[in-house]
């Protein structure tokens, strides 16, 4: 996994620099990092120290590169490269990820898409494209949902789906988001408005492993697909499991394993026609009162469906709701189903992905259409501008695990179609693309 | 649920004393009382406060109606009646229960047993029959299997299953039953020794509603179904999700439910032939990592299969194996099975039985014959002498709860036969039963 030189971009001078993109990801891993039998872990929780180290490092690297600064309300980072060459009012090209983890998560996760938009910008900066759109580095608050939220808090911030004041309102059920960025420096002022760019590129390293298994560096993401998460409760009688007969039983357990069985069959069925990217999950299921010797009373189970098209999550709502109902009737179990979690699916933009396509072609790499069954941050930044996620192979496909790993060659690879991506994009722009 | 007079013992000049034996149970009931929203509720754990207030009760009520009181090394209790008409050396027929409880049951389990047997010898005491047997009431220690052991720890002792020392080793974590019972004032000397028994009856609130089904006020219990339980593991691999596709999953929730469903078949399917007593329940089941965005990596497991029939229960565990084996062919997971518990079905005397017959016969009660599912203090002690066991009826069937309730008239009426029960035992014997 050694590094690796440099890699051309096609219409610059300038090349990227795969060390410095290293150094400043492992740099960054270090803080907050957890010990592993395999790989490299790392806990950064939004605002906890290692969080707070994180975001000073990005700082300095920033201004390093020359970028003008700015916290928003939220803790959103923005570093602005403008030079004299381009309409300081235009609307910028942005690129980024976001600093914090999961618990004993890997270190490429959410760092390769800020440090990789970090060295793009440094590479175009020095390169001899003649920049017409101001170019910006973002690095988004509170993406993986561990504290304050579920999950892309500072990114529904900028795209306007969530106002800084209840944002900041929001609690670990100890402190306020608010308090606790004051509390490390990082409340700033204003808010980050992600409508106002001309365009938004994550590069993230993939969930799963099909760029590895296609042997392609780069993934242009099509689709991420929609989350529908339910809450299902099965309240059936807890009952002495030797004194209580098979046929007195309402055991809720039993009915909760046929619901698992029928999740699983459904998504399979689904998937294997339409779009082939629905899944299906029980990936929590807690029994009570969970003792050896008394037939479970009630099980509360999280479900988790996914598709790119609302159609098929739909399907598979409907076919719970009617496992559901044969359950009260065929166990005398009593149910119920709440949908607290429903994001829709998300077509990421045809403009951006055929520069992205346009740039890795005049790069020489080979790319691959695919979907992203994860969310990301682009998800509600694609609600208000043009947006497109990449993908950088991931190897064994390992994800929210010390074992995640993306070859630095890769990382390099994919930060030079980035770089060439913005500079198409903030330059020329009239003569490359057609608008819709 | 109001008291009850008193009801006339056939061939005695003497009646049980409900309101007597209603306040020993509803006295020992509030050491330990809790609060329920339904019923009466106690927690009393081996040699805790509770506990110890109960042993102290039983001790001055064993000395008010007369009895020789002993307490062995492990915390057994036993009151001895030997009046001058028998002979001191003859075997005894002793009666008894348990005082201790799991932690919120109800008020009648163990207690029960333990002072109907002590209303019952005061029964036969101010009776004309002509006792021959020593007549004995014991309370045996940790029933419940709440601390310090999985349960019937006295009565193992006192069936030679378990050597003393190795009782008062047990630890509940911080203490061993020995220490325990020497704080206490509980840890006598010597061994209950339940061989040299010429009979044992133990009366208990049936842990089910057949006999209030049936509207029949007594219970004579044939067999204690032998119990085996299996601690089942299942490995696969925990994913994103959102990344991995229905058919690259190796789901161990999803094994692990086609698993409950399979016991739970495979159990009503023996029930509804055979002896009708098997069961089989998964009654704990944890999934790893039970994160709703994770597709479940492990999930382990507790089992109990019982029935009254050795065959019926190898049954259940060779089928366990048989779907472990398809699950790993199947689903691609890893599962083992360990056995740490595995107590066989117990027969109860006939000699004993057909005593009990008579007696109940004598007070013009209708008796119904029945299996234990629950395991009992009994199973140890019919290990080495003859061991009769009886029910009283359970309103709703509630067990291990505050809602566990028998109407007193019906305790009484037990008694009245349990009473009958040990006077035929101790009395003229060879007159009565011919033994085999």
């Amino acid at each position: 996994m050694g590094p690796t030189g440099r890699y051309g971009v096609v219409d610059t001078t300038s090349d990227v620099d795969a060390d410095s993109l290293r150094t400043d990801i492992e740099r960054t891993g270090d803080f907050g990092s957890v010990a592993a039998e395999t790989g490299r872990g790392r806990t950064a929780l939004p605002a906890d120290d290692a969080n707070v180290r994180a975001r000073e490092y990005l700082l300095d690297r920033m201004e390093e590169v020359g970028l003008d600064v700015r916290v928003d309300a939220v803790g959103n980072i923005a570093g602005r490269w403008a030079p004299s060459t381009c309409d300081p009012n235009a609307a910028p090209v942005v690129a980024g990820s976001h600093l914090d983890s999961v618990p004993r998560g890997g270190i490429f996760d959410g760092l390769l898409g800020v440090y990789a938009a970090l060295e793009a910008v440094r590479t175009v900066r020095d390169s001899s494209v003649v920049v017409e759109r101001p170019l910006e580095v973002v690095s988004f608050t509170g993406e993986e949902g561990t504290r304050f939220a579920d999950g892309v808090l500072g990114s529904s911030v900028a795209a306007g789906e969530l106002s800084v004041e209840d944002a900041l309102d929001l609690s670990d059920g100890r402190v306020s988001l608010g308090t606790a960025l004051a509390e490390t420096g990082f409340r700033g002022t204003g808010r980050l408005d992600a409508s106002e760019w001309h365009a938004w590129i994550e590069l993230h390293i993939e969930q799963g492993g099909h760029l590895e298994d296609a042997g392609i560096p780069l993934g242009i993401v099509t689709d991420i697909t929609g989350t529908t998460r339910g809450h299902v409760s099965i309240d059936g009688s807890a009952d002495h499991s030797g004194t209580t007969g098979m046929q007195a039983r309402r055991d809720a357990l039993v009915a909760a394993s046929q619901l698992v069985l029928d999740v699983e069959e459904t998504a399979t069925e689904i998937a294997a026609t339409g779009t082939e990217t629905a899944v299906g999950t029980v990936g929590r299921l807690t029994p009570k009162p969970n003792a050896v010797n008394v037939v479970p009373g009630s099980v509360s189970m999280r479900l988790d469906l996914r598709s790119i098209d609302r159609l098929e999550i739909d399907r598979q709502v409907r076919a719970v709701e009617s496992s559901l109902a044969d359950l009260e009737r065929e166990h005398g179990v009593e149910t119920s189903l709440d949908i607290p979690y429903d994001i829709a699916p998300t077509q990421l933009s045809e403009r951006i992905r055929d520069t992205v396509e346009t740039a890795a072609s005049r790069c020489d790499i080979e790319t691959l259409a695919l979907h992203s069954g994860a969310g990301h941050d682009t998800m509600q930044v694609a609600n208000v501008t043009d947006a497109a996620l990449l993908f950088a192979p991931s190897a064994g496909g390992y994800s929210h695990s010390p074992k995640e790993w993306a070859e630095w060659s890769d990382c390099a690879v994919a930060t030079q179609v980035l770089a060439e991506s913005l500079a198409l994009l903030a330059s020329n722009t009239e003569r490359h693309h057609t608008y819709e």
